[in-house]
């Protein structure tokens, strides 16, 4: 089995070792790319092609990972000249999906999302959906965990948009309730209580997504504005208005700081 | 012990079974009470007072649990007469407790709130605060759950209050992305992944408490409204404001209907 990578960052090079070490061959293409890619690929040791043509028309599947804003650009490029499966990897927007896999003359595309975190777990789970995504499940014969979650391109990056637009919700909730909390100085009692109906280890999960907030904020509020865009085709997101509008607070705030804070007391002791 | 109510619905009239199964005696008073009152306390089987001054004369320590619209008027006709302790079980903000116990000549006032049900759970768990809050959990060798929070009266409501923001606020959010996933036929994906980092009970959480917004929509926009004016204290809740937004919206959608909807499916697909 032939893998071919689009892009070769942290996802990439995370799945590509694990592909290889269960006796996938694994390629990619470094035209162009930066030299930060350059050495992740040359260190993971994985085959080098001189063009993208030539990783189309050797690999039986090419998996997309690159920066959302390049998703349609690397599909563009190599569009016309796969042979076997093109499955988009990137963390874009069905619709955004739907242009990039529009690119793939043959047609043999997947719609996927990682469900996790490349570098925090082993084995991240990732959603696949399309026609073609049993094909795509194939690779689960070398190590990987991905489940076929329906037929069409779109619904795979739906229900990752749709599980952040709850989870980042979540984060911009419980800055609010803690900053009004805070300035009562009840926030360990807030945190207490709500730990007694939303489970045992809720103060431990509340202040990691407060302070994942705070690290990966601009970042998060992009996510968040994409999002946005999505559910406007749906309904009325009065949610995840206001969770951007929280994160984009936020993240005004902490710019301002000389450093980023620690934790969600140091934010909120420090907010003007 | 004496202890006396004042109002005697379905908060009362389990607490009062409880204090007397331990061996207090209950008092209440039903001048001016519905029928409904009247029968409850005839059924619980507690003595009657002819009158709220022989009430305050008697009772050691005054419970008040009334409809929030009553909760100062309530106080007011009896405040130059309390002897012992005035304690405020009414679901009300801060601002409206402090209001209350400013009635009570004596100053021996408790802010108090319920954390739970008292149907559901057999023994509620309470919190307290103000200087005579440890005076009221002496009721705690009378069966009951009551854990001192703080010195200052309006701390417990404040908790309980932002715990309200942050659950409000989740089953919000549960509605919007859910709305969302079921026009695209995803629904039940985005409750199975969710599920993975958000616990394993999550799905029937997350739909028990649409089905309670849906079945409690007005009270529960109520509430909310509550949570607004207080939090608008100390910041522009623009997440509690969306919360709102979205329960007057799902409150105007099934007033619409001729029978409630009984999960959150049924209301999703009779939405106009």
């Amino acid at each position: 089995m032939k893998i071919g990578f689009i892009g070769f960052g942290e996802v990439a090079s995370t799945l590509a070792r694990s592909l290889k070490s269960e006796g996938a061959e694994v390629y990619t293409c470094l035209a162009g790319r930066s030299l930060k890619t350059v050495e992740l690929a040359q260190s993971s040791d994985v085959n080098i092609c001189p063009s993208f043509h030539k990783l189309a028309d050797i690999s039986d599947i090419i998996l997309a990972a690159v920066v959302p804003a390049q998703a349609v650009n690397a599909a563009k490029i190599i569009g016309k000249h796969i042979k076997g499966l093109y499955v988009d990897l990137n963390n874009v927007s069905p619709s955004t999906v739907k242009e990039v896999l529009r690119q793939i003359s043959n047609g043999k595309t997947v719609d996927a999302a990682i469900m996790g975190s490349v570098t925090r777990e082993e084995n991240v789970p990732i959603i696949a959906s399309g026609k073609y995504a049993r094909d795509f499940a194939e690779l689960n014969n070398f190590g990987m965990k991905i489940e076929v979650v329906g037929q069409e391109i779109g619904q795979a990056s739906a229900v990752k948009m749709l599980r952040s637009a709850y989870t980042k919700g979540v984060s911009a909730l419980l800055f609010e309730s803690l900053y009004a909390a805070y300035q009562m100085n009840i926030d360990d009692l807030v945190l207490k209580y709500l730990a007694k109906t939303e489970g045992p280890n809720f103060t431990e999960i509340a202040t990691s997504r407060i302070k994942n907030s705070i690290i990966h904020g601009e970042r998060r509020t992009q996510e968040v504005g994409e999002v946005l865009n999505f559910l406007s085709e749906y309904e009325d997101p009065i949610m995840t208005q206001a969770t951007f509008d929280v994160f984009r607070l936020m993240v005004d705030q902490v710019s301002s700081m000389e450093k980023k804070p620690d934790d969600y007391r140091e934010l909120f002791r420090k907010i003007k």
